[in-house]
């Protein structure tokens, strides 16, 4: 049966990064991968042509799809779009809310070509491998009530941060598992010294944890975990945490590994249908340069062929084909270092494919 | 006149290091600095105490002080407390909340003598030097409503967002005028593509930039926020933001600077009236072993002299001390390096007082 993947390019560097993950998707096809690769308007772009961040075409298309290869969406030129519902961002969070796309993987690992590239000290984070597990449909991002109003003579903004014991409790199940065929350490990130919704948080956690009992659980403080990313990271394998928390941390980490532009990400849902994007934004600075780098929307479309597709071998061969132009010396400029040779965003998807 | 300064110890490490602080204070008492220094209980140890982690006696004392100067609190033998309001931290949140002290101001900076213990490249923070101006009586730490309550058969926690627009003026004034007396640069961090409540943010530091024309005010995502940390921290000068953000981030900032063993913090209300503490935690693993750093704790005392006492001549005398033995070549065990002598709490004070 053949399967049905979108594209959605988005905005920024979208556009030029899927397109040499379109080649890579491609060259499957040309090896007998049966698959059908449709393209649609998310974000900006598609507030531009249809008025709306997510056009029911999109989430259409969306809904129909086996799996999803997202850009990135978002710019200054729609950053002063008064009515939020406009902004390209809702159109991402919109796919992730309709679609039940719940569970967010982030891996933040250090290839050892890039050791050298990290902030940090060399030897801090070579072999590192996190695997960063965040709550992507509830906690504030979408609670309610949300607003600004006017009370007592002045205006006053709110957001509503809320889990339930059941979503609480899914999330936290994909991290046990995850830890199960990792390294069996999970640790759990909550603000539970202040936060009751936290605190409910830690105890669905605790209540898992026997049913999975090769798994060492751990609690961290938020405030915490972001000064122990920084200071050791290796101590951790799997991290659980929330929607904002995981937004914060997961950037962090994927920061210092020195490999941001090589980090890939998943979106599941219940039934295994997912999103997949890099971790890295729009990067509008450096859009229609030919100078993104497009290794992680690369590596995006293998993570999708392995979680979603069920095609383990071609994403071998897509991560074999990048780890050799990586060893070829071959860089873009966000990742450049002295000894190698930096390239274009096209060069590198030209690379890629000649080595797959 | 007379001025009184409270001392509260607090938990873990706490008596340790304000032990050593408050032997700065008799010192500078004996040079003629004319105050009156009371010690009062509060946190876990309050709780042993009175039942109560702010007993009525100490909120008491801290409102008739000029200042305060706070230890550490909390540990894990008041983590299984289910009533959130006997928790250590609640002292610790009740004395801002008392008190008003809306402005916490965490310096992150770099001492020449520490940077190759940070866990970055020496070349990125060598000279490091941020403020971080965090919100400490609103936003997610005090919102209303928040609990858990069984809704539809399930639990669910929530806690609530909030910040009116004179908070958020009231802040944004402080780090506006602190960037006025530094490097004219103000970062204010926000999630206002998902967050109402930040939008508000934004719009209010908006509102206000063109009354400090000399300040260069930009905006950022907490999420880059934490990412630039980890990348290149020398690009900030002052940063502002909320409570829970600023939690999150101050702590990150503490952390890369390697020297988080050294940094004090200020929490000042409308009147001038502060709270003095190290940005560091309690560190109930290593209590009661005479191994802790004290130097955050006698930095506080500076910054408390300088802020809240005006005695820049006092405060300068004790950074200078602190220096020195720092050039001496002391340490205690968390900024230990090869060629260095460690020392403990006690040894690391009598040095700080032999060159006072
Ligand atoms: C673009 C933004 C809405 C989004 C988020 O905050 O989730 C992004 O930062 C991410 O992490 O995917
Ligand atoms: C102890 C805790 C309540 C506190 C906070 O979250 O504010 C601490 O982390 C801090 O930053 O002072």
């Amino acid at each position: 049966m053949t399967r049905k993947i979108l594209v959605l390019p988005g905005d920024g560097i979208g556009p030029e990064i899927t397109a040499e993950a379109s080649r890579i998707l491609a060259a499957c096809q040309a090896r007998g991968l049966d698959v059908e690769v449709e393209e649609a308007l998310v974000g900006g772009s598609a507030y531009d042509e249809h008025g709306e961040p997510l056009p029911a075409v999109t989430l259409d298309k969306a809904k129909a799809a086996d799996a999803i290869l997202l850009g990135a969406v978002g710019g200054p030129k729609w950053d002063k779009l008064e009515d939020l519902s406009k902004r390209p961002e809702k159109g991402l969070l919109g796919l992730r809310k309709n679609l039940g796309l719940f569970a967010n993987l982030r891996p933040a690992i250090t290839y050892p070509q890039l050791a050298s590239a990290s902030s940090l000290k060399p030897e801090l984070v070579a072999g590192l491998d996190i695997m960063i597990v965040r709550e992507l449909t509830g906690g504030i991002y979408f609670g309610q009530p949300r607003g600004i109003e006017a009370r007592d003579g002045q205006r006053v903004g709110f957001n509503t941060y809320v889990y339930s014991e059941s979503e609480i409790e899914r999330i936290g199940r994909v991290a046990f598992e995850l830890a199960q065929k990792r390294g069996k350490r999970l640790c759990s990130v909550d603000k539970a010294n202040v936060l009751e919704v936290t605190i409910l948080w830690r105890e669905v956690m605790d209540r898992l944890a026997p049913e999975y009992p090769d798994v060492e659980l751990s609690h961290m403080y938020v405030d915490n975990a972001a000064m122990q990313l920084v200071r050791a990271p290796k101590q951790f394998d799997v991290m659980v945490t929330g929607n904002m928390f995981g937004d914060i941390l997961s950037d962090a980490a994927a920061m210092l590994t020195g490999s941001i532009g090589m980090l890939p990400s998943a979106s599941l849902n219940e039934s295994g249908q997912g999103m997949y994007e890099p971790c890295h934004g729009s990067a509008p600075d450096i859009a229609g340069q030919n100078m993104a780098n497009p290794l992680a929307t690369i590596l995006s479309v293998a993570m999708m062929l392995r979680y979603s597709l069920g095609e383990p071998g071609f994403a071998q061969r897509i991560e074999g084909a990048v780890g050799k132009v990586l060893d070829d010396g071959l860089r873009t400029a966000d990742i450049a270092s002295e000894g190698t040779r930096t390239v274009s965003t096209r060069d590198m998807g030209d690379a890629v494919l000649t080595a797959f």
